[in-house]
């Protein structure tokens, strides 16, 4: 299948990157997220060189709603692990970017000090127009993060639409953090997200705030007492810490740990990668094959009928999926 | 695109089936079960003929683990519903029903008083192997029987993998029923339910267990109170009834009705069923893709192959899904 050689300039590029050069890195990931044919080859063939450099990376899904303190918690998160001699990449998912041009700047900003040390590296979201797209990017980055000796990947997002499963499809441990609150304050556990989190954690735990924190993480957890867990072997636990203070952030850390050493011990952990990975194959070709849909204006426009035409119950769904499929040959 | 008038034969069922006819609509249900081509091509015309005529029942689907009465309470409901008037259809998800040989026994002895019903019409799960297959079928079903005039559409499942989430894109309100329990006993909402429940339905709240019912349905309250409700204009009730006794059935068809009259009202019922069309129509293209790609024996070896690679990361997921597209056209 990849019998052929790679490309000369994949080659050299995938050794830049193997060695660790950060400028390698990001125009390789300029690669992957580029929508230019041969571009997407290239990078098709350059991730598939590095794959058996990938995958040894802690890879965290973090979703937070906008006002958490998203990027303070990663901003400590991340100096702390880099404390540990860890080396961090931070990456999104967030397909509302697409609308607002990104956020580069923000990203640097509101990450200040892992955003100027050498072993952190943060990439703002791709802006792709679908979230498939975007997720889609963010996955190759994530491994080519990997293959560059990055061995924690942090992948953020703001839970718009389906994007905390597209993260949690990416990730080993899915952590949702909330703010304290009480009483009818209290904001509700968005549902999808009971579902994915391996951790809920309490942000803003410090001065005046840790007693509301404690109740509020006492109240998630009891919520949480009465959902069946995904996994027998991990209970997901509710903690407290202070992004700003950093209170908290090293147990934090030691819950992904202990996560990670119970999921290796009961063969989740592998069953979970490799699941990702073939549904991630499935994934790919499902946009490959909308893309060939909508590449053709005019298949493009009786896709859009179709699409009408089932919608308002004039066409059954069995027979537009068999006129598309024909579309497709 | 079906400019084309339907074959005779086509054209007699669906009268037959519009009249009301029982022995044509199990025919027609047949004839959407066979894996033969010119059955699914046939059925498939008759589906888009009888288009029109379908769309005006009640779709419930209701979920319960083995053991909490599903099938005494869809007895009861039914009764209760047929004394209103309505005509009762009852169908199923139950993808393990492919291995067991499906329970159209069961079925009729479960539910002793509507099996003898000529209001009722009771359809086992259709066995055909994967969940895909299975909710395809029973989609199909259920047009049919609204085609033949029944009103009310029940369908249930055991809650097998994915198939609540099958059952609930195919219907306008998923019903979960739980038991009485009491501290430690009190068995786990299962994740994905809380996301999808319209709402709880606490059975056998009769005798001595009218408190414990009440007791487990606070306790469910609290916990679904922590959470986001999917819609701003429903918020999930708990209730508890007894399918034995009839306690509570009437209250709990009532909270179908209000909920559909919520939903009418801010034209969340018109979007879902939109939504649902045109989400099923993608995902009959995708079974109809799978299943070219299962059809051929040396594809299905590539195929197999493909997964493993990718599952092992001998090839990467964008390269595996190339080739698979390649394979398709």
């Amino acid at each position: 299948m990849s019998s052929r050689s790679p490309s000369p300039n994949t080659a050299a590029l995938a050794d830049d990157i193997s060695a660790g050069s950060r400028a390698a890195l990001a125009r390789a990931i300029t690669l992957v997220e580029s929508r230019r044919a041969d571009h997407q080859a290239a990078a098709r063939e350059l991730v598939q060189v590095l794959l058996p450099r990938t995958g040894n990376a802690v890879r965290v899904g973090i979703t937070g709603s906008p006002g958490v303190g998203k990027s303070t918690t990663i901003d400590a998160l991340g100096m702390y692990l880099i404390a540990q001699g860890h080396k961090v990449a931070v990456l999104a998912v967030d397909p509302s970017s697409a609308r607002t041009g990104g956020s580069i700047l923000g990203d640097k900003t509101r990450m200040a000090r892992l955003s100027h040390d050498t072993n952190a590296f943060i990439r703002p979201s791709p802006s792709s127009g679908t979230l498939g797209g975007v997720a889609a990017k963010t996955r190759e980055a994530m491994l080519l993060c990997e293959a560059a000796g990055f061995d924690v990947v942090l992948v953020e997002t703001v839970g718009i639409g389906q994007s905390e499963t597209a993260v949690c499809d990416m990730t080993d441990f899915f952590l949702a953090l909330m703010l304290p609150g009480g009483g009818d304050e209290l904001q509700g556990i968005k549902k999808g997200l009971v579902e994915l989190a391996d951790m809920i954690a309490i942000n803003k735990a410090d001065g005046d705030n840790v007693k509301r924190a404690n109740i509020t993480a006492a109240d998630y957890r009891g919520a949480l007492h009465l959902l069946s867990p995904r996994s027998e072997h991990w209970h997901p636990p509710v903690v407290t810490y202070s992004a700003i203070s950093g209170t908290g952030i090293a147990e934090l850390w030691q819950k992904v740990l202990d996560h990670r050493r119970a999921m290796i011990a009961s063969g989740e952990f592998a069953a979970r990668r490799r699941d990702q990975q073939v549904k991630w194959m499935w994934t790919m070709l499902e946009q490959h094959l909308m893309a060939r849909l909508r590449a053709d204006p005019s298949i493009r426009t009786k896709v859009k009928k179709l699409e009408t035409d089932v919608a308002e119950g004039r066409v059954a769904p069995a027979l537009a999926a068999e006129q598309l499929a024909e579309m497709l040959t």
